[in-house]
């Protein structure tokens, strides 16, 4: 079959990934999962594991296919497999896990001892097929599309996790932020939306995203190309910052703003990466805030995903691509030329 | 009476205050009362404000008499006071605080919109007697000595609420580290003691701070002087890490020790300052860690502080100075010659 | 001014409150507040107060004046008042607190160990004025008529917080049932539905009130008169059973359903009274769920409430009566004759 | 084997089971472990299943081996299993879960929608040789005698799961009422001592249970067959109640106790039962408390006990009986004659 893979780590996304004919997976343990892979979506976090920024965090064998953001149809199950049966339309958690290390008894999948990451650190579903796991594989509602579905496993569970540890903490009156409405950013923005009652501002420097947002239900928008984002926060929320923000962006730009625009008591949810947090100790301290780290979701969390895009809570914006695209697609995305989320079809 | 002010900002801290001859303080609102002080705790926080470190995050004007964590005997009480009553015992809340806007509604006093913070904002308790209000005073239980227990006013509220945020996510068979073993650092690690069943790692480059965390019950100890302390921690959680960090130092390289230190989901609170945080956003992405900022506590928490003093779970090691012996004082905590807490007896 | 005062416990409705002649109320302590009523709702709890059913349970003393859901403009401020001046519209919290109790301070108002509670143990609002204090009112935003909004002192702030405790438990794809759609069930229905994403069941045994609850936006509705509840329940959830269920009416036959349809870690909120709870202990067990009690909530709850009502997520279906129709009002309600809810206008 | 089976529903505990000559278990699926046991508990429940309370619960087929309490050494193990190994010495949770439905996934075993139940859905480990899983078994910690920490089995993590529902609502300065200081019981309060810091207070109507509950570190104890327990606990914490009740004995008098012990918003959790729970909605509401019914426990709580009695905070009181002496520990269970917990050794 083929498959997009990565057989050097690069700045050049023109040439990022190689399409190659490899053999099709095949169950081998009782508990495998063979998914004929329809709709496989582009993520930022691609483009950073084609520039290495992953190496020093994980072991990655290359080449590798990419893709994490997998959905499709079931062909072959093992024996042991009772949570899908073949023919099934399906969307896949990106992490398979053991189901018996102590992180996975309490549910937190993404602590799993034993786990692999699809297009991470084992091949992913840039490729006709994908080898998965009954514990990464959830049955979709009738009337729900895999293809159009895929950016959720992974996008999307990032976003609701983010959006779901906020809505714990927002209280109607309250203010939450969303720093940039791209991919995760228009998911996160759904998720607020559908599950608090809290005013939502959406933060971006491109006019067609703040649409975007303004679109989907934000009580207000920064355009941060044009106004400064602090005294707009402040203005927004009678000068007491607000409670919860989601930086889906992570530059130092966008961490930078935490201690000007975060209330009391408040968090900055660390989302999107590539750049630094660099702040005094005590501008935590005067204003006890938080900042904190956010790696996608639970197996029970792209559940909960799913049920709010069976009630009609959550849309995904997303253009389709061929295999044989995937560098076109990296190579936009890494010009911020991609709205929404770009999805292949393998 | 005799008052121990700050006239300027100074690194000097052999010549940072001066004693002055102030007119004493009398109830002007039908809130304030009036405290003879009779014991207050010099803290790492007086430094800090007599270097100029917290004109960015407030408004100071001096001269002012520093001084937050008080204690002593009510001598005046204006007429709608109803908690406290002349001749008794009281610790001092540091925070003077409104009580009707939506913060102290909510508990949350640290935040009261229109608050003073005594010695930070206003003056203080390095003083004959201190200007206060019945919001700010809590009477003290039978056979607890007001000068014994001013440092937990605020070394022992903070530590207490740090504790008191790490303990709801500790379970029995969870680590939890503390790093310093000083004036703070001594009390959480006793609050951790009395109210969780985690393990307990003393971090501290001075032996006998370690030998201080033993015998108050700390299950392990790190000489970071000597142990390079990532590793020791992976040890001793089977390179899991500690599901929760208290950092009493915050200085660049313990911050800097929080990816290393923190279990996937744990996290690293920010209680000293003085250091940065420089971290890529990426490794809290990656170790789903948080940092977390603890501003002193509430008003109730030091209520519980006090509750568990009286059972005996938390006793402080403190050292006793007159007040004309102030500077002497700041110098010897520059220099981290002080061992437990500094309490000056105006 | 006039007052309507309950002179006498009796069943008969008809005769229930005396209008009186009584001494206009003025300030006499410095945080006191006195309210022009313009609008007060009808409670189902005034029927039972009238009853007599609240004896056992507080100290009342005859003649009083009922009414605890007002609003209005203020009219005089003591001296110490700074949370509203006269010429506000406000909405009166019906406990009027003490502030420095422990519960007080933790912002737990409802179990302020020195209240009053308008109404119930002192005089509330069925009057042409209204005596409170600053702990207890609230201004509110431009363009919310006081009139129309005084239900939600009670009723509204009662729903509220069962749905919020409610809320905290529900994530979507969870099911919470509302049983009872009147004058609280159909608050709670729209708290629930703003705050969460949860799929929502109402229950009644009225064709208009589940018409009522389908247009404010319940998921499915369960016609109580006609079809069996624990099946219909059983059936929507595939046999798991409801999360979270409010029992806005709290008779004997709704508290038998817990249960047969809460499932397994679920919550049975009891918050309409006057039947009993009847269960075997080893049916908790068996299920893990919950039976808890709903009294009122805080006044920071009632702003949020307000925040919910000036979005436009909340709304009332109210009938107006005059302050000499009382009685005609507490005979309606008793025969549930009364769709939403009545507010008097003194 | 020889095992202890129940043929008939009785209430003549001296003839409840019958030791019957079984075939040996046997690993059938990839995933079953086969323990030998070496340590049994006797649980009230055992009674109770005996008496055939359960059989509205849940389905039973007779004869069945009960007992739910295991400990012992794996003899076998089906090739997938990975977490114990041959000679392993275990406990075994009673509760052999699917792992793949929604509830196990979340980490919440007792809710899982396939599971068997040790000695109450299937054969359980009164007997030489238990049929398990590896979802079901727990390795120990070097020194921990598989036959002494049975009881920990069932009613180790039921007390402990109580315990900590408790512990997250305690704070230093509240109070926590333990009724009943038996097998549970007397786990659950070394629980409340080793996790908070709050007062504790035993019940109960025999004095040696008493005493050894202060032995295990009650704060105070209070004999209800000479005093009143509700003005017992009144004075003990200056009439504001116990913000935690957990109820080991589930009684109708015991059941009654919640609205007069019960501070408000406490909760009064059933762990016991046998009895009714009868009380009207109105003293919930009235109270704001709650009647939580309580499950067993999760594997991972069962992991999270371990650790405490590794750790030394929780001490069994244990009497040991061969596998004939069933039906007599069964008769002194029910004469209320047993202190501690009775180990069955097959």
């Amino acid at each position: 079959m083929e498959a997009a893979r990565l057989h050097e780590y690069t700045e050049e996304m023109d040439q990022a990934l190689q399409i190659d004919d490899v053999d099709e997976p095949t169950v081998s343990e009782p508990t495998d999962v063979i998914v004929e892979v329809t709709g496989a979506g582009w993520c930022q976090t691609d483009n950073h594991i084609i520039e290495g920024m992953w190496t020093e965090y994980v072991d990655q064998t290359l080449p590798m296919t990419l893709g994490h953001e997998n959905a499709g149809i079931v062909r072959e199950v093992g024996d042991l497999v009772d949570t899908v049966d073949v023919g099934d339309p399906v969307i896949c958690h990106p992490v398979q896990t053991c189901g018996v290390c102590r992180p996975c008894r309490l549910g937190e999948d993404m602590y799993c001892e034993h786990s692999v990451f699809n297009g991470l650190t084992t091949d992913g579903g840039f490729a006709e097929y994908l080898h998965t796991s009954d514990r990464a594989t959830i049955p979709l509602p009738a009337g729900v599309d895999p293809t159009e579905i895929a950016p959720h496993a992974d996008a999307g569970i990032t976003a609701y996790h983010a959006a779901k540890k906020a809505v714990a903490e927002l209280n109607p009156g309250d203010t939450a932020v969303v720093i940039g409405i791209g991919g995760l950013g228009h998911i996160g923005l759904q998720c607020l939306q559908a599950m608090s009652a809290a005013t939502i501002v959406a933060v971006d420097l491109k006019q067609e995203a703040l649409e975007l947002a303004a679109d989907l239900g934000a009580d207000e928008t920064v355009d941060s190309s044009d106004e400064d984002v602090a005294d707009a926060i402040a203005s927004i929320t009678d000068e007491v910052g607000a409670q919860q923000v989601l930086d889906f962006v992570g530059r130092d730009e966008t961490t930078a703003l935490a201690p000007d625009i975060t209330a009391a008591g408040g968090d900055h949810h660390i989302i999107g990466y590539g750049g630094m947090i660099t702040e005094p100790a005590q501008a935590l301290v005067n204003g006890e805030f938080a900042f904190r780290g956010t790696l996608v979701g639970q197996y029970t969390e792209l559940q909960e995903l799913v049920a709010l895009v069976d009630r009609g809570d959550v849309t995904l914006h997303t253009d389709h691509y061929s295999l044989d695209e995937v560098n076109t697609v990296a190579e936009r995305l890494e010009h911020g030329e991609i709205e929404g989320r770009a999805v292949i079809e393998p």
